[in-house]
């Protein structure tokens, strides 16, 4: 393992995004939120993303020198198009905009269109509980499952975010795709051999499979697909919200981001920002997070969500990052690329 | 079974609420949607309710003098108590007001506390849909499923509904409680003598029991939850949104339903609706939703939601509705009962 301080990797980072066309403000939003992914934990969504960000910069699936900007903001609706840029400074710009909003209107609904991937979720949404309101989030993806009935992949894994703050302690932080399992399970699963639960995923004819391979040539599933199609109709409340409102491309509509060649996938994301002041006030706000919060810790197995990633975070503040060699050369390569 | 028109069956269920202590408004607003409930096939929130609810007005658990209001109007976020009445005027002024309220700011929150069971949560935003807006809302009930990783019951089973209006046809109306499986499930298997699967149910010790009576005994588990927390976190953050923003009551705090005696439950229901007109505009939105409709239908399997609950109403409007004479007749006894 190589060990980068948080300096260090972002400054990498940077230096690899611009280098592959990204607009320095562009760079900087998108290399501080893999910094933290990594920081976190969050491999998948961490350092390992500026090669395949960098490469779709270069491919014109991403525009470095687009910039985000507010297109519409009609009372508490505010919609941002990011222009075929990263999806990380759009999202910046929406959250900042949907916050300054509920100052007065109370609750605020920002939309970003033409985005791409924007990593953690629930990340946007430090703000808002920094801020002390309340946070939703949603976005879409490129196809991977889906929908009730059917066979073949429509909505992206569509993931939902959610940020509640307390008056003296970190904000519960809740951040989850709808499929069952991530794609991730599958490789692993196809490598090692074993086979897979039904309800996991679908070969390519549609038909459940308890073959990794043929999972990962066909779909995943929604979760609780197995018996339940409610799932499946979360993903799509989520896919239209980010999409049919904004003007975004459908998970179907969308290339794959884990090829480097393909359209710009012009997807969505969709936050939701509200007051507690505006509605019952404050202080009842917190009073109930805490009385909550204190029930539920009542049972020994429950972790409040969240905790973990930000305890992992601060360590990392103090300590730095360990990545893998590879990883550590890829981005002092990308780094220096001209 | 007896037969019933539309008419006869909402007489019966106003003059029962009635009797048993509502206003007039409150008795006919609640009528309204629990014959719509009962047309659309959807039994077990139909008149059968008739009969908990006056008992309920009889026992104090919910005031038929509460007229509802708005306690709070800022901006684009309200707050409607219920005044702990029955929940069907509040909500029908929440949506109605969060209507109005778009018209201009684009977007509505519009939340109701000090509340009661809501039904159908989706027949809230009927409205909704009917003015080419779209919604979504969200609903918790008395404590049935724990959190994740816990053992007792602390959340209820907390509905999500969405509608997403279309041009020229039926809107999408999605509906679903985020319990693995509804407890009458339970019910049918303990009186069957069959075992239920493992990820429906915990005992009242919090351990996974595949005995539906231990089942019923102890709380449901959320949806997908013998593999994934997904179903708990959805939960929890449906149980904040309608508590801590509204000051409502947790799922814990209120008695259940299915008693005579209890508290009033004063639980919390949650509107956000939004006017596409504000964001990408309706020619967009209602090209969007053409467009994903018309992929989603190339599979076979696929239904659309909301459209067999919706052709069922429409058929009772024409037929009646059929129900057991054991329900007719307690109608009929508690629409003469003084």
């Amino acid at each position: 393992m190589a060990h980068l301080s948080i300096e260090e990797a972002t400054r990498l980072a940077v230096q690899a995004l611009r280098h592959a066309g990204a607009g320095q403000a562009m760079a900087a939003s998108t290399a501080k939120a893999l910094v933290r992914a990594e920081a976190q934990g969050l491999a998948s969504h961490g350092l390992i993303r500026v090669a395949q960000y960098a490469t779709h910069l270069r491919n014109g699936r991403a525009d470095g020198n687009a910039v985000a900007r507010v297109t519409r903001h009609q009372g508490a609706a505010v919609l941002v198009d990011a222009g075929q840029g990263l999806a990380f400074p759009a999202c910046d710009l929406a959250v900042s905009t949907a916050i300054a909003t509920v100052r007065t209107l109370g609750v605020s609904f920002a939309g970003v269109t033409n985005s791409h991937h924007c990593g953690v979720l629930v990340d946007h949404l430090r703000a808002v509980a920094d801020a002390g309101l309340v946070g939703l989030a949603f976005a879409n993806s490129p196809a991977a499952m889906p929908a009730a009935g059917g066979k073949h992949a429509i909505f992206g894994t569509n993931p939902v975010a959610a940020v509640f703050p307390r008056r003296s302690a970190d904000p519960l932080m809740i951040d989850l795709s709808l499929s069952e399992v991530a794609r991730g399970k599958l490789m692993v699963a196809a490598r090692e051999g074993q086979a897979i639960p039904l309800g996991w995923a679908l070969d390519s004819q549609g038909q459940p499979t308890t073959d990794p391979k043929a999972g990962l040539a066909g779909s995943m599933l929604p979760l609780g697909a197995a018996s339940s199609p409610k799932g499946a109709m979360l993903a799509l409340i989520v896919e239209l919200l980010v999409t049919a409102l904004l003007g975004a491309q459908f998970g179907f509509e969308a290339s794959s981001f884990f090829v480097d060649e393909g359209n710009a996938p012009r997807l969505g994301q969709a936050f939701v920002v509200i007051n507690p002041g505006a509605l019952a006030g404050q202080d009842v706000y917190y009073e109930r997070m805490e009385t909550l919060i204190t029930e539920m810790l009542v049972d020994d197995g429950v972790r409040l969500a969240g905790a973990r990633r930000i305890a992992l975070e601060q360590q990392a503040g103090q300590s730095g990052l360990a990545i893998p060699d590879a990883l550590d050369e890829q981005l002092h390569r990308l780094a220096k690329m001209q």
